[in-house]
């Protein structure tokens, strides 16, 4: 198994959630690991619960990068988890980990992620999130992840 | 000189910026010094120079939160330069280190600002800026400050 | 495959080093995968390639926890980049990924990584590394590996 | 008062000491500030408490670098608090905003200091402190601080 060379997707969104938010977010979790790309997030609870679980239970990889400093933080679908201690400036390294980003939802968090997206040249696709300059908008969990599949190999990754 | 008990005001914005945008980024700086006030940025060019610039001109305190090693990468305005060594998540440090937020032009830089400072509970007043929830609006430089004293006045601080 | 169930040693240590380190480094990297623990390491050169290199050849998951922005900053043994953008303050992330540490050589970035661990309260074992309070003296790479899986094993993890 | 030209003198050390330890920070404070020099410290209680109160009752200017989201963490002589948020990360920062560092008493956190300090090519000197290499021992309070100031203008600073 070669971890290095896979495709890794950001997906960023809140952490209080509804449950039609979460039947997405378990989606693009699906989707991420049966296109066989690893899951990064944020590690914690709504969104990045939803989308961990759904890439887990599919048979993907989740990398989890945590505020604070105790790697049991994490979600329990999470594989790979990265506790910072760095409180919300680790918002940018999950960013930093991540080749193109999908946001589901959100609030202030989301949006200082998207925010670090676009600071770093990070394409970001948007579910029923922030609708300003810098989100291309997706109809749904399946079309997300095919944006994002379809940037990642079309571009120099 | 009772530095600790001052209001510390942070005014975030692009770093690449026109003469009309640095006439207002000035005018937010000298009206700041004038109620004497902090003046926190983060202490490079663009809107970070031209405010430190009106502050500094009329007997103001500036303090440079800088994304670099190096105290000598802030501006020729900045009084007290504070290398983080931390890229851009020293935008969450700009945050916290401010009152309130005056947020004039700017990108994605001024967006994760906004961001933080919705997550940390402080008010944003915007100038020409991005306009989604979680930023009030303020017609000119003088409008913004006499709109983040209030605030400060009326407020714990 | 259950990786959030396996341990994790930290290796730290000098990124100039000559060709008899190389060689503890790499033992230790092969023993650490042949006792099927994760590898934690600062992924770049010197101790961290050499112990990285061990690892990998011998079967063993590699995180390395860099200093910059870019993955592919990582060296090439390095299974998972974790890119953190914060430059030496990365040095604290290392630790907290680590369930125990194992220090060889190294001069003031190892240092900061033995005073990270003993502030968080992980054990560090040295090889030839800063003999200070707070580092248990180990033999070779064998008998290094050894004290830290027996230390992971009586402890809560 | 041009602040940005006036040296700064790093002063690190223990959180818990003891009252002897406490009248030898005091002192260095109080000579930092008759010297006419910025204190930065951690900002917290103990050595960085005593220095600050040194500093600030003989007229000096202190900047508390802290490891929270809180300014009102500081101690009560700190005049700048600067909340960073990011832990212990913050420690380099403290180290990056010194021209040159004292160290009193302390264990791993001071360690971590000493060692940002050598990272980033920081001149140490130690009072009853970790006697390793990259650390210039002082006989005393006023010893340390002239060895400080001699250091600072014999140099480009």
């Amino acid at each position: 198994m070669n971890l290095r060379k896979k495709f890794r997707i950001g997906v960023i969104g809140g952490s209080e959630i509804n449950s039609r938010i979460y039947e997405i977010a378990y989606k693009v979790g699906r989707e991420i690991a049966k296109n066989d790309c690893i899951l990064v997030c944020g590690g914690l609870g709504g969104v990045m619960e939803a989308v961990s679980k759904g890439a887990k239970e599919n048979g993907g990889i989740v990398i989890g990068i945590l505020p604070g400093t105790d790697a049991d933080d994490a979600n329990p679908y999470v594989d790979i988890p990265i506790p910072t201690g760095i409180s919300y400036a680790r918002n940018m390294i999950v960013v930093l980990n991540s080749d193109v980003i999908i946001a589901i939802d959100g609030k202030y968090g989301t949006l200082s992620e998207i925010s670090y997206a676009n600071i770093f040249g990070k394409k970001v696709i948007g579910i029923e999130t922030w609708e300003i300059e810098g989100v291309e908008k997706a109809d749904n969990a399946e079309d997300a992840v095919k944006k994002a599949i379809s940037f990642l190999k079309s571009n120099k990754f």
